[in-house]
């Protein structure tokens, strides 16, 4: 991450404004709760932690949650509270030189509310954000120390190398992956003989690599994991799928989202695009699943986890709330002057 | 249910074989192990419990497992033991006048080991076939208590107000309409509005009733439900969505595998039919997201769940169990005389 000169204007007591980015994880509320429990230890250096509702929009349109006003219990509950608790949002902001103007807004506003810091929780194009706003803050000569928290459930921020969000759709996927390979191999004499669960990974496999987990003993489910990052060879598939049937009697498939072909196709596009530009993918199982009965005949089931794999608070969460809460409180040292357009790294859970 | 006349031969301690059929539940191994721990306190009555490996397919094949070999703690294990712990299989015994022979060899091997009661754990078709045998068993002189015990996600068999392994699916689905709902609510101002859960059900809207549990306020999600027993009616549907949006800025939806069109053909036929010679269903959800999408523009997502409800262990078993045990010990008063052909009912949890 590039690194700004110290900046000289940060000097005594100053706001800060907390803001989500993208889709929400298991564990972004406990982030939040560590921002603003640690902001709390700090009250010499960090006065009101102010949240954007619906992330940075609620920023452009000076729509500030004021969470001094809640009880320390309160903040507390944010470790256990699903989804996005302030909102969020996908909106990315332009560059420098497209739409100054959203910029200068958004530094007028820091300045009508005193603020000295401004924490930025997403992923790789919100710490770009962050970035590109400790740049024009320090233009506008009014420096601001921006930080860009990590979170995202496909692991594959820059820097980081464990994204807090990842954790718990990790257990959620090796979990399910386990139990519906438990099942198929109890009915696949006679019943389903092969098993494609879809989970999320545009372009990285780690949710799919995570459903390897499932595996203890050599024959366990899953047998076939299918990345983005390795190109999709229909043939040696199907070889590999009726060798797995063949030999442990079913096959159990996790196959990422942002599968490709040979001509770096993805093989479940949709044609839809999100509002930064990103294919929105869904359906890669249910032509794999086709690609196998077409072929051999097997009795196939499919199912496509979407959203029921980034959010799971049930079971899933234990493994990611202890490192989601760790993104605000680096070594518990609140931010540090000197460090504008920081992305914070995640300790390690203790 | 039908029942036979008072069985003259049910004298003595006869031995007994147990079989699990078709999709297996996250409480199918509790109701096993409340037969077999119910048989073990009627010794006087049942000697060995013997489970037929794959189902009725161990059974015509003599591959059984002795139960009586496992220590108390095994068998009390299977309470929380995933899958089939036994096997099952979807094999379907054809009627009597087509498939004599068939049901001949049962009787052999039920005379060969002296079993005098049989427990076919599975749904209707089970049920069926248990009321077969047991008229067969009697034509040919070898007169067997047979018992079907209910099991079914789907909580839509004959005679029962309530199937055990409906429960578990039933929170695990409610459960995840919640969280869904939480976090496209969290993101709906920029990013998906429409979200639809597609769950299983071919011919009951049970399980989708069941996402309606994840709604306390008018308002929260889901706020469509579409059963099999409803015609789909495409423009209603669509003007719903719509309104939910523009009314809430987001819409949940939940359906069931089974949804029909006006004639009366399934929205997601996949054109393939498993052993009973039902329609293989699944991507009925793809389909109303595409839909909508089309109309509106509305940034969708959508899940199928599929296997990843029927069997969930981690969140939605505690619902089930108490209820899947019960399936084994009527009153704790073991198999009576008289009560051939008979289906156990469930007693509601204690």
């Amino acid at each position: 991450m590039p690194r700004t000169q110290p900046v000289k204007s940060c000097v005594g007591k100053r706001n800060a404004i907390y803001a989500q980015s993208g889709g929400v994880t298991a564990v972004i509320n406990a982030t939040a709760c560590g921002v603003i429990e640690t902001a709390r230890r700090h009250r010499g250096k960090i006065g009101k932690v102010l949240a954007g509702r619906d992330g940075i929009i609620g920023v452009l349109t000076e729509d500030l949650i004021d969470t001094s006003k809640e009880a320390p219990a309160a903040i507390r509950a944010l470790r256990h509270t699903p989804a996005g608790a302030f909102g969020s949002c996908r909106y990315k902001l332009k560059g420098l030189e497209e739409n100054r103007a959203q910029y200068e807004r958004l530094i007028a506003i820091f300045k009508a509310h005193d603020i000295g810091y401004f924490f930025y929780n997403g992923g790789n194009d919100s710490a770009d954000t962050a970035w590109k706003v400790s740049q024009i803050s320090e233009q506008l000569g009014y420096p601001v120390l921006c930080i860009g928290i990590p979170k995202t459930v496909d692991n594959d921020l820059a820097v980081t190398d464990n994204c807090p969000g990842f954790g718990s759709v990790a257990k959620y996927v090796a979990t399910s992956m386990r139990e519906a390979g438990y099942d198929v191999a109890s009915m696949a004499r006679t019943s389903t003989k092969v098993f494609v669960l879809e989970v999320m990974g545009r372009h990285a496999g780690w949710i799919t690599a995570a459903c390897g987990l499932a595996a203890e003993q050599p024959g366990d489910a899953p047998h076939i994991l299918l990345f983005p990052e390795i190109t999709f060879d229909p043939e040696k598939f199907l070889a590999s799928a009726d060798a797995a049937v063949k030999q442990h009697g079913y096959c159990a498939i996790a196959v990422s989202e942002g599968l490709r072909d040979k001509d770096g196709k993805f093989l479940s596009e949709s044609g839809v695009r999100d509002a930064f530009g990103h294919a929105q993918l869904g359906g890669v199982a249910p032509r794999l699943a086709k690609l196998v009965r077409d072929r051999f005949g097997y009795r196939c089931h499919w199912a496509v986890a979407d959203y029921l794999q980034p959010h799971r608070i049930q079971g899933g969460r234990a493994a990611g709330i202890r490192r989601g809460q760790g993104g605000g409180r680096s070594r518990d040292q609140g931010p540090q002057c000197g460090d504008a357009g920081h992305r914070a790294q995640v300790e390690p859970p203790l």
